[in-house]
């Protein structure tokens, strides 16, 4: 297909596809939130009706959380390569609301983006792969290959329920390629090939001084605060060259290569996140590039503090508990189960004897690394450069998609990453947006790697 | 007057002495709450009245944030002593509040106790001071000793506007004995004269390490996070041996001698706070007793932090800012302002590169100390015992009340601490309370206190 017939569909629908893409935003899917869980559904139902009304198979899959939404068009052929594609529907939480410019659910077009949460992290960016193959359909052909779509709900909160599916669907999932289109661009012109992304480990911990809130007057210098407790024992999870001081952390993970810096674009430098992020102070291991502490080296992060008296004014109290989330991003070969284990162990081992502590593990991932040459790779490539007129680069991810190594594993297939994500466009963070060419070049660019993978023969017995 | 005829006056009038401490608890006054300014006056409106009922001159003085209120009857005339009785109105916030049992501003009397916030600290202790009064005038006798009242509400946020209008109260606040209502007893049948208490100063500091909330997967490893740049800075506040290790934190801390400790009475064991309190681990400098640390050696605490996601499940989030309130107690000799300075300067030095930090004073307060061998002091043990049958023990207050050293400076009197309250009552807590056999106590305390403040002669000139 030439990609002006690409661009003549979208121009001609763009009311319809606008349409669409606000509705699936606008289904409040924070799968964090546990009040979210009959929207998570209702928005589930909806994916599965839209996947329908384009010819697939398609059906909803109760978890133990949020339903997966799983759907299939195999009219392709046996000789045909099977595609699977993962994205997913759920969204982080909101907060802090008070920094929205607009109601993160009610999506808006401003200035050419389209703001609301999940305009781009995913479903902008899952929507437009669907889109991809209501154009081919529109355009009159039948899709060139065949094609799954494992589009879950709770990428955001670890994927426990699909983790736990995964075993049981490993004939429904079997595929050639694993498109994972939750990715992003190198930069605002550079298309990326993202093939790795890092694991993680989340975890809830708690600390416990006395049973209820003390006077810091009648108190102070008698109980121990869990605050204090908390600063000292977190204080300790880095060592004095910025390195985690959690004995056994790097055991698994690999020297960083020559070749392996080479193998992929990084073109980020100091100045870049000070202008683009306002940072005015780096982390990371003493000593290592941007780069190498962004791929090839695993972190801990605690995202979330609490403890005490935060609101207007002063409270002299000492507070029963302090209460911290933490996570580690892992790279290959680093077990999640194992740095769980042994973060807890640290933690355990090092707060302040008498004070009670609590760690709850809210989810992990493995690191996952794709194959460079698969043809899957070869065909976004080629649809990149089609669609962008510019050649795209490897990169790996910093950040996760915990379910991807499982799922790589289970369709016994090559992943590779795509995705129009900038770093600028606020995932996770407020005013989150996509920018409404980007979303349409999503489209162009899933409907010609699909036509790209057709020129491949198949090698996977469906 | 008999004992027996006090008794008979509060069984008599309980239903509207209950009205009235009813009332008085239903006003919201929490003064760290800008939204209660406009229930601030009318307490205060209401507390001049009462006062005015009862013969008092009173009068709203308005501050720089909640009026005070000041009243006095001098009709005992100018040979007679003047007593000045200092006491509050406005409360801690409530928050926690899920874990209250019943509306903190909707008093409730349960098996003898008043639950309402300020039913002890300090709206309960203040009104039976003003009830001693009116018993008095009520059993037909006028005041035996000149009497002024300086009700604050700004007691709980540090004393702003007071301390700025004490400079021109000179000549209105000038007496030989200062009352402070809002102490407590040894133990539960122990009363106590408390002589002296800690000095206070509050801080807020902000970490920013970025222009705005960033994702840990794209930039963990690369921008330095404020929670981890504030848990290892505040983690820097103690020395190896529970010291506070700000330079010049001990300068002008006097030793303190076995003279000292054993002026005063101090019960509690480490079995009493764990029993009471559910305390398991404790805090304070290695070697000390706990009555040193509590009433003899300054500390400093973490009274409230935060920073990124603390909702339900996870979010991957690097915060943009990380928060924290710290407060010092201090001793006698402790300039409130230079240990300000001092630990300013010691966050300042100490926080990661790059990080820029914001600390914001919120208020201050020296120790105070009260003189064993004053006619207030007399009063108070014999009144006490008058009352309970039992010996008053001279205590110090670990707590502080940051106005008291100036006031006492100001009026030139001597000071002394006095009050029913038990550790047990929950004051800054969920669920305070006050048991109404205690309050009845009070009345009848203060009552018996000015008869024997009037066998003294006057010393000062009003």
């Amino acid at each position: 297909m030439e990609l002006h017939h690409l661009q003549e569909w979208t121009r001609r629908h763009q009311r319809l596809i606008q349409e669409d893409y606000f509705h699936f935003l606008r289904f409040r899917t924070i799968s964090a939130d546990p009040s979210c869980r009959e929207e998570m559904s209702r928005c589930a139902e909806w994916l599965v009706a839209y996947l329908e009304r384009l010819g697939f198979s398609a059906r909803m899959i109760p978890t133990s959380g949020a339903p997966l939404v799983y759907a299939e068009e195999m009219t392709a052929g046996p000789n045909c390569p099977v595609l699977l594609i993962y994205g997913h529907y759920d969204v982080q939480p909101v907060d802090p609301i008070e920094l929205w410019k607009s109601d993160p659910f009610m999506p808006e077009l401003r200035e050419g983006n389209v703001y609301a949460r999940g305009a781009n992290d995913d479903k902008g960016q899952i929507l437009f792969a669907i889109l991809a193959m209501r154009l081919w359909k529109e355009l009159g052909h039948s899709l060139p290959v065949n094609v799954k779509f494992c589009i879950e709900g709770e990428e955001e909160s670890s994927s426990t329920g699909l983790s736990q599916l995964l075993p049981s669907m490993k004939d429904v999932l079997r595929a050639d390629d694993l498109l994972v289109v939750d990715c992003g661009m190198l930069d605002e012109t550079t298309p990326a090939v993202t093939l790795g992304g890092r694991g993680i480990l989340t975890l809830d911990v708690t600390l416990t001084g006395s049973s209820r809130d003390l006077h810091s007057g009648l108190l102070g210098g008698i109980a121990y605060n869990p605050n204090r407790a908390l600063v000292e024992l977190l204080a300790q999870l880095w060592d004095e060259k910025g390195r985690v001081a959690i004995p056994g952390f790097y055991e698994a993970v690999s020297a960083c290569s020559a070749a392996d810096r080479e193998a992929f674009t990084f073109r980020q430098n100091r100045e870049d996140y000070r202008r683009e992020f306002g940072i005015t102070a780096f982390g990371g291991e003493e000593g290592l590039s941007l780069q190498e502490a962004k791929w090839f080296r695993p972190t801990i992060e605690i995202n979330g503090m609490t403890g005490g008296y935060v609101g207007q004014g002063f409270k002299t109290v000492i507070p029963a508990t302090a209460y911290a989330k933490i996570s580690c991003r892992l790279v290959p070969n680093q077990d999640p189960e194992d740095i769980e284990r042994k973060l807890i162990a640290f933690l355990t081992a090092r707060v302040k004897q008498g004070i009670q502590i609590g760690c709850v593990p809210l989810g992990r991932g493995a690191a996952f690394r794709g194959d460079p040459h698969s043809h899957g790779v070869h065909a976004l490539h080629r649809a990149y450069f089609d669609v962008t007129g510019c050649d795209a680069c490897n990169i790996l991810s910093g950040g996760s998609i915990p379910i991807v190594a499982d799922l790589a594993s289970v369709s016994q297939a090559k992943v590779v990453g795509m995705g129009y994500g900038l770093p600028g466009d606020g995932i996770h963070a407020p005013n989150e947006h996509f920018g409404w060419d980007r979303f349409e070049k999503g489209i162009w660019t899933v409907a010609k790697m699909i036509e790209g993978l057709a020129a491949h023969e198949c090698s996977c017995a469906t």
